[in-house]
Parts: structure tokens; C-alpha cells; sequence
């Protein structure tokens, strides 16, 4: 075993943990607090709500809403300036991965100056950013645990990956009353975000004992609970999915990710699709290319998706990928590409771009270009 | 499911992750390092170690090695004035748990004046420490992950539990390597002292999905690989020695423990008898003692511990607890209290200290006096 690493960052969890807000921030010191998050939260109250929180607790705070569902440069650079501006000193975010991803490349560039595009790939921050408070609103992205921010630039067309250990935040107040105020499609979509993180996590090249465990808990728990979430929407499943979401943001955090991301992020930065609905449909496909080079990982995960075991290695995983699919199927969510993105005329241009991807590394099986375009074209 | 809290430090795994020391030391400011270590580390070797890392990387350091195998209260005063005088800045301890927990309690006393007494028990602390970074030697104590300090009073004679979020270190480097160098004896009760914390987080009435996992991956490597490990020394085993460790310290420093550590921590201020020896004494007759608060999670430790399932949830259990007594056994190590403490009279006076003890609010069973004393006179 190579020398590893796991951060993680400290995690307040339950039902109304929202209401830890206030002391978080001022024990990080916080004397104006920024606050992100994006019009589709405003109008849900939620906003409202942590104002509140602040008011009470005079706790200064100023508010940037300039959040896309997928982030752009511009809108971090905008940002930042206006962190600077504020003199404010801690960012609080709250909502899915977007306003998350938004704040880490605010905090990054109002500490560390320049663009954000100077940031890209592993480990090319400097100085240290101000604390960070994140409150997810949804359960799968993960970036209120992970040291990766995924942020795109307009000009280039891609989504860049933004790896580095400072961009875990202080604090992650994960509060699965939210997800009750969710319609079904973003729950389904995010977990099964989540999902994808917990499986490449598990056979990346740099999977370790302490995130395996956690990948195998966030695979079972999705399985288990994510039916009985869409459909009653009982707190027991929500928030068994907000501890998968978790888990597997351990996880891919340590780990990294592989093929299946890369993909997702270099189509999302051509056609900007939202990124939870990439997984159902290309994750079946890049499991079946990575078998070869991770049999008995794919087999454990067979097992678990199918509560069953069968003959041979290659049985199980072929077992447990097509339930996969089924499950996919019966969420009644797009299981082709056709139904995500307009044209295939990029999928080349694409499959070229994933392979620049910093998520490729840690991919079990090599991956080329032409790799990527045969998933594209398999699940188009 | 209550509102939670885990928290644990930036973790370096690793053989030769040692070498991390003095990157990680600089990136969290330190312009002078004190570091804590103790006679028998010195003799070993590692110490001469640390600091040639330390003069190669430039970094200014002073040392301190006035520590025992059960910390005391006035080592603690005498170092915190001595990290002051010196002005150092970053403390780093290198050892076992004596080490590490001397480190916290310096750097408490540093940092928020007072004595150590003042901050006996859960959240006292309320100024932050400097920084720190661990580097254990040892797989049990698990001191470079909790939040957790054990200082003995000895005016007093007991043992004081320091509990606070900020007693986590920085970083925890750690590397199996010292474990080589290691006698048998200290292999095994520093690896029953991270199964003791393993078992009984999992049981706490403050376990949560997020400890529960530690618990069971520390419970199936012990089980699994100690035997080995202090046979053959292979760093295969000794790795995953470490990885049970540091996972069961995860679980008992967000869990918190139980009776069993209760006690040892009443009797060990009365007698400094070496902490990891008392749990193979202990830990059935608590596990019994549990059994009827804990039904389904004894016989799940049971089916880790036997690899086997009995037709019902006491048989498995106890059937774990008979094959742990006689794993224990086959360990060649005390087996019955009388060989740990000269004598009987002092049993009732222990019990009733033990049920002060922050340890035991958390036991899954309600723990009275008498019960306490009946668990010592069951394993005189």
C-alpha cells in the first residue's frame, strides 16, 4: 500500500442541524459572513430561513445568487470581486452542487487571485482559502465533502476539474429535511450521482480500505432506499440517502473518480446537461468496460445490488449491472444519450476532450479517446 | 436520528509517510516545533529519526520527553510552560498514546491557561490550540484521531477524560513501519485497546451509520490479522493493524466508549496498570454484561468475530464472546484482574469512581455501581 491520504471535513448530520449554522461560523470567526446560493432555493424559503438564522444571531452577511446549474467562470470571477469588495470573511453555501462548486472557486480566487481557469487539475492552489461552511440541499453531489470543484469555462467549452485538499470545506451541515421539499427528479438524479461516485470511487486505482467501506455503504444504501424515498418520501429514506451522499463524497473525494465521469464532464461542458442525468446512462456501460480490469470489485458490487451471488465473478457483476439498469429503468428517467444531448456530431470532439479529464487517471482499465467514444456510441 | 457530529483529522497512511512530517508541519505555519516523544521511542531510534527530517527540511524544533505510560497532571503543567517559554508554535508527538495525549494536554494548558483538572470532561475548552500533527507508533490508542484525552490526576488518582472536538490533532500521520520494530506484547494490547474501542462505539447508545462502519472494518481486521501480525510481523498484517485502529478511532472519538473503558480508567489512576491490558480482562464481561441493551449488534460483532451465524441472535453472540476469550487465551496475556492489580480492596472505590466517568454515560445498558463491581469480581 502506497502512502494515502483521506480528509474529510467536519460533518454536523440530522434533522435540523440547519440551526448549527450561526455557531459554526462565528467559532471559524466570522465577522460578515457571504452567502451563495441560487434562485431555485430562494424560492423554496430556504434562503430566508438561514437569513434569519443570521439575524438572530446578528451575524452580518452579504448574498451572491449568480449560481447556474452548471457554474461559469465569469460568475466566479464576479464573485470573488464582490467577497473582496464585502470585506467579508466566510462563505456559507447552501444548495446542490452548483452555489457548492460556485463558492469553492469564490474562496479560491479571493484568496489566491488570478482567473479560475489558472487553478485547473490537481493541486495547484497556494495559499489558504477563508473557512467555509457548506449546507447541501440536495443529497449526491458530494462537493459539501470532496476537495474537487467542477467549474466551466464558456470559451473552451469544458468543465474544468479543480482537485485540491483546500477546497474541502470547514464545515458540512447536512440537514435531510431538505430533500422532503425536493421534486422527485433532482432526488433521483443526485443519488444516483452519488452512485456513480460510490462505484468509480470503489474501483479506482486509488481506492484505499478507508474509502472502500465507504463506497460499499452509499452502494447500499442507495439500492435500498431510493424507491421508498421517490415514492413516500419518508424521512428514514431521505435520510439514508443524505448518509450515502456522504459516504460516497468520502469516497470519490480520496479516491477520484474514472471514465464515466469524464465523459459526463466533457459532454456537460459542450451541451450543458445536467450532470445528475448522465450517470443512468452511461454507468451501466462504463461498468461493463471496466470489468476486465476490476473483476472482483464488480462482483462485490453485484452482490450488493443483487443481494445475490452467483458462479463465477464475471456472473455476479453482469447480474448486479444489468438490476442496474433495471432499477434505471423502472425511476423512469432517460436511459440514452439521444434523450440528453442534441446531436452526436461532438461525441468525437467529446470522447477526445474525457481523456484530458483528471478523473481518467484513476480509471481501473486504460481508457483512449476511441474508448470513450465506443460508451458514447454503445448508449447513444 | 439525532442531530451528529464526526469529525476526525487529515490522515497520511502509509510505510514511509514519516517523511510528510515537515511539508505538512510548515504548510500549518510552524517556525519553531516542539516535539513530544518519551525514553523509549528516544532508544528506538525514531526520535534521532524525526529530527534529522527536521533539520534537513530547516525547521526549528525543541524537545520534550517528560512522559509517562499513563500521562500525568503535573508533566502536563511543566510542558505546557515549557512550549511557552520557548515560543513554539506547532507541536508535534511521536509514540504511543502516552505521547499523544501529554501533546493535547499541553497544547490545552498552552493555549487556555489554567490546569489541566479545569478541563476534565465534555466541551471545557474554549479557546483553539495550536496546531498539531501525530505521528503514532503504536496500532491502538487511537489518540491521533479522537477527540479524546486520558490524563492522570494524581493527587487524585484518577484518570481524567478530556473530551472536545479541538483535542483532534491537524494531521495524523500514519506509519506501519514503527510497528516492526515492536515488541509482541505491545502489538497485541494496543490492538485489543482499538477492538475494546471498536466494540463498544459500535454498541453506544451515540453510534451512527458513520461510526458503525469503523467499528465493524475494525472488528473484522483485528480478528483477522493480529494473530499473524505478532507471528510473522508481516507488514501486511501490521498495516491492516494500523487501518483497524485508526478506523476504530474514528468510531469510539465520534461514538464515544463505554463500561469497559470506564473501568479501566478507574482502576488504571489507582494502580498505573498499562491501559491496553485491561481490556482482554474486561471486554467479555462487558459484553455479556450488554448483551440484553444491545441484542442485534453483539450478534453482529458474534458473526465478524466466528464467521458464522447461530439460530439466534444469543447464540451468535455469545458464541463471539467465548471465541474473543479464547482468541485472547491463545495470546498468552492476562486473562483475570488479579494478575493486573495487587489486590481486592480497592474494587468498590474504582466502581464507584468508574460510573463518573464520561465513558460510561454512553454504555448501551445502564451501569450502576454494583454492576460495575460485579464486573471486576466476575474476572478477579
Amino acid at each position: 500500500m502506497q502512502v494515502t491520504k483521506f480528509a474529510i471535513p467536519e460533518i454536523i448530520f440530522g434533522s435540523n442541524s440547519l440551526e448549527y449554522v450561526v455557531p459554526c461560523a462565528i467559532r471559524n470567526g466570522a465577522k460578515k459572513v457571504l452567502l451563495i446560493s441560487d434562485p431555485g432555493i430562494e424560492k423554496a424559503g430556504w434562503v430566508d430561513n438561514l437569513l434569519e438564522f443570521f439575524e438572530s444571531g446578528k451575524l452580518n452577511w452579504v448574498y451572491y445568487n449568480s449560481v447556474d446549474s452548471n457554474p461559469r467562470n465569469y460568475q466566479i470571477e464576479e464573485g470573488a470581486n464582490f467577497y473582496l469588495q464585502q470585506r467579508a470573511d466566510l462563505i456559507v453555501a447552501l444548495g446542490g452542487g452548483s452555489p457548492m462548486d460556485t463558492a469553492k472557486g469564490i474562496a479560491l480566487v479571493a484568496s489566491n487571485g488570478g482567473k479560475i481557469d489558472d487553478y485547473e487539475g490537481a493541486n495547484q492552489i497556494q495559499y489558504p482559502l477563508p473557512p467555509m461552511i457548506f449546507i447541501p440541499t440536495t443529497a449526491g453531489s458530494g462537493a459539501d465533502i470532496s476537495q474537487f470543484a467542477i467549474i466551466t469555462n464558456v470559451e473552451r467549452q469544458v468543465k474544468m476539474a479543480i482537485i485540491s485538499r483546500t477546497l474541502i470545506p470547514n464545515i458540512s451541515i447536512i440537514d435531510p429535511l431538505f430533500l422532503q421539499t425536493k421534486p422527485k427528479w433532482l432526488v433521483i438524479a443526485s443519488a444516483i450521482d452519488a452512485l456513480a461516485h460510490a462505484i468509480e470511487a470503489y474501483v479506482s486505482v486509488l481506492a484505499t480500505p478507508f474509502t472502500e467501506i465507504q463506497s460499499l455503504k452509499a452502494i447500499e444504501l442507495i439500492v435500498n432506499n431510493l424507491e421508498e424515498a421517490i415514492h413516500s418520501s419518508t424521512l428514514h429514506n431521505l435520510t439514508n440517502l443524505c448518509i450515502a451522499s456522504t459516504a460516497a463524497g468520502m469516497a470519490f473525494s480520496n479516491a477520484s473518480l474514472g471514465v464515466d465521469h469524464a465523459i459526463a464532464h466533457s459532454l456537460g461542458g459542450k451541451y450543458d446537461v445536467m450532470h445528475g442525468l448522465m450517470h443512468p446512462v452511461l454507468l451501466p456501460a462504463v461498468m461493463r468496460f471496466n470489468f476486465p480490469a476490476s473483476r472482483k470489485k464488480m462482483a462485490q458490487i453485484g452482490e450488493i445490488v443483487t443481494k445475490d451471488k452467483g458462479h463465477t465473478e464475471e456472473e455476479t457483476a453482469f447480474q448486479g449491472i444489468r438490476t442496474l439498469e433495471s432499477f434505471f429503468k423502472s425511476l423512469e428517467i432517460p436511459l440514452n444519450l439521444r434523450n440528453l444531448i442534441p446531436d452526436r456530431s461532438k461525441l468525437q470532439e467529446a470522447s477526445q476532450l474525457a481523456t484530458q479529464d483528471a478523473c481518467i487517471l484513476t480509471n481501473p482499465r486504460h481508457v483512449t479517446w476511441e474508448d470513450c467514444l465506443n460508451i458514447c456510441e454503445e448508449v447513444w
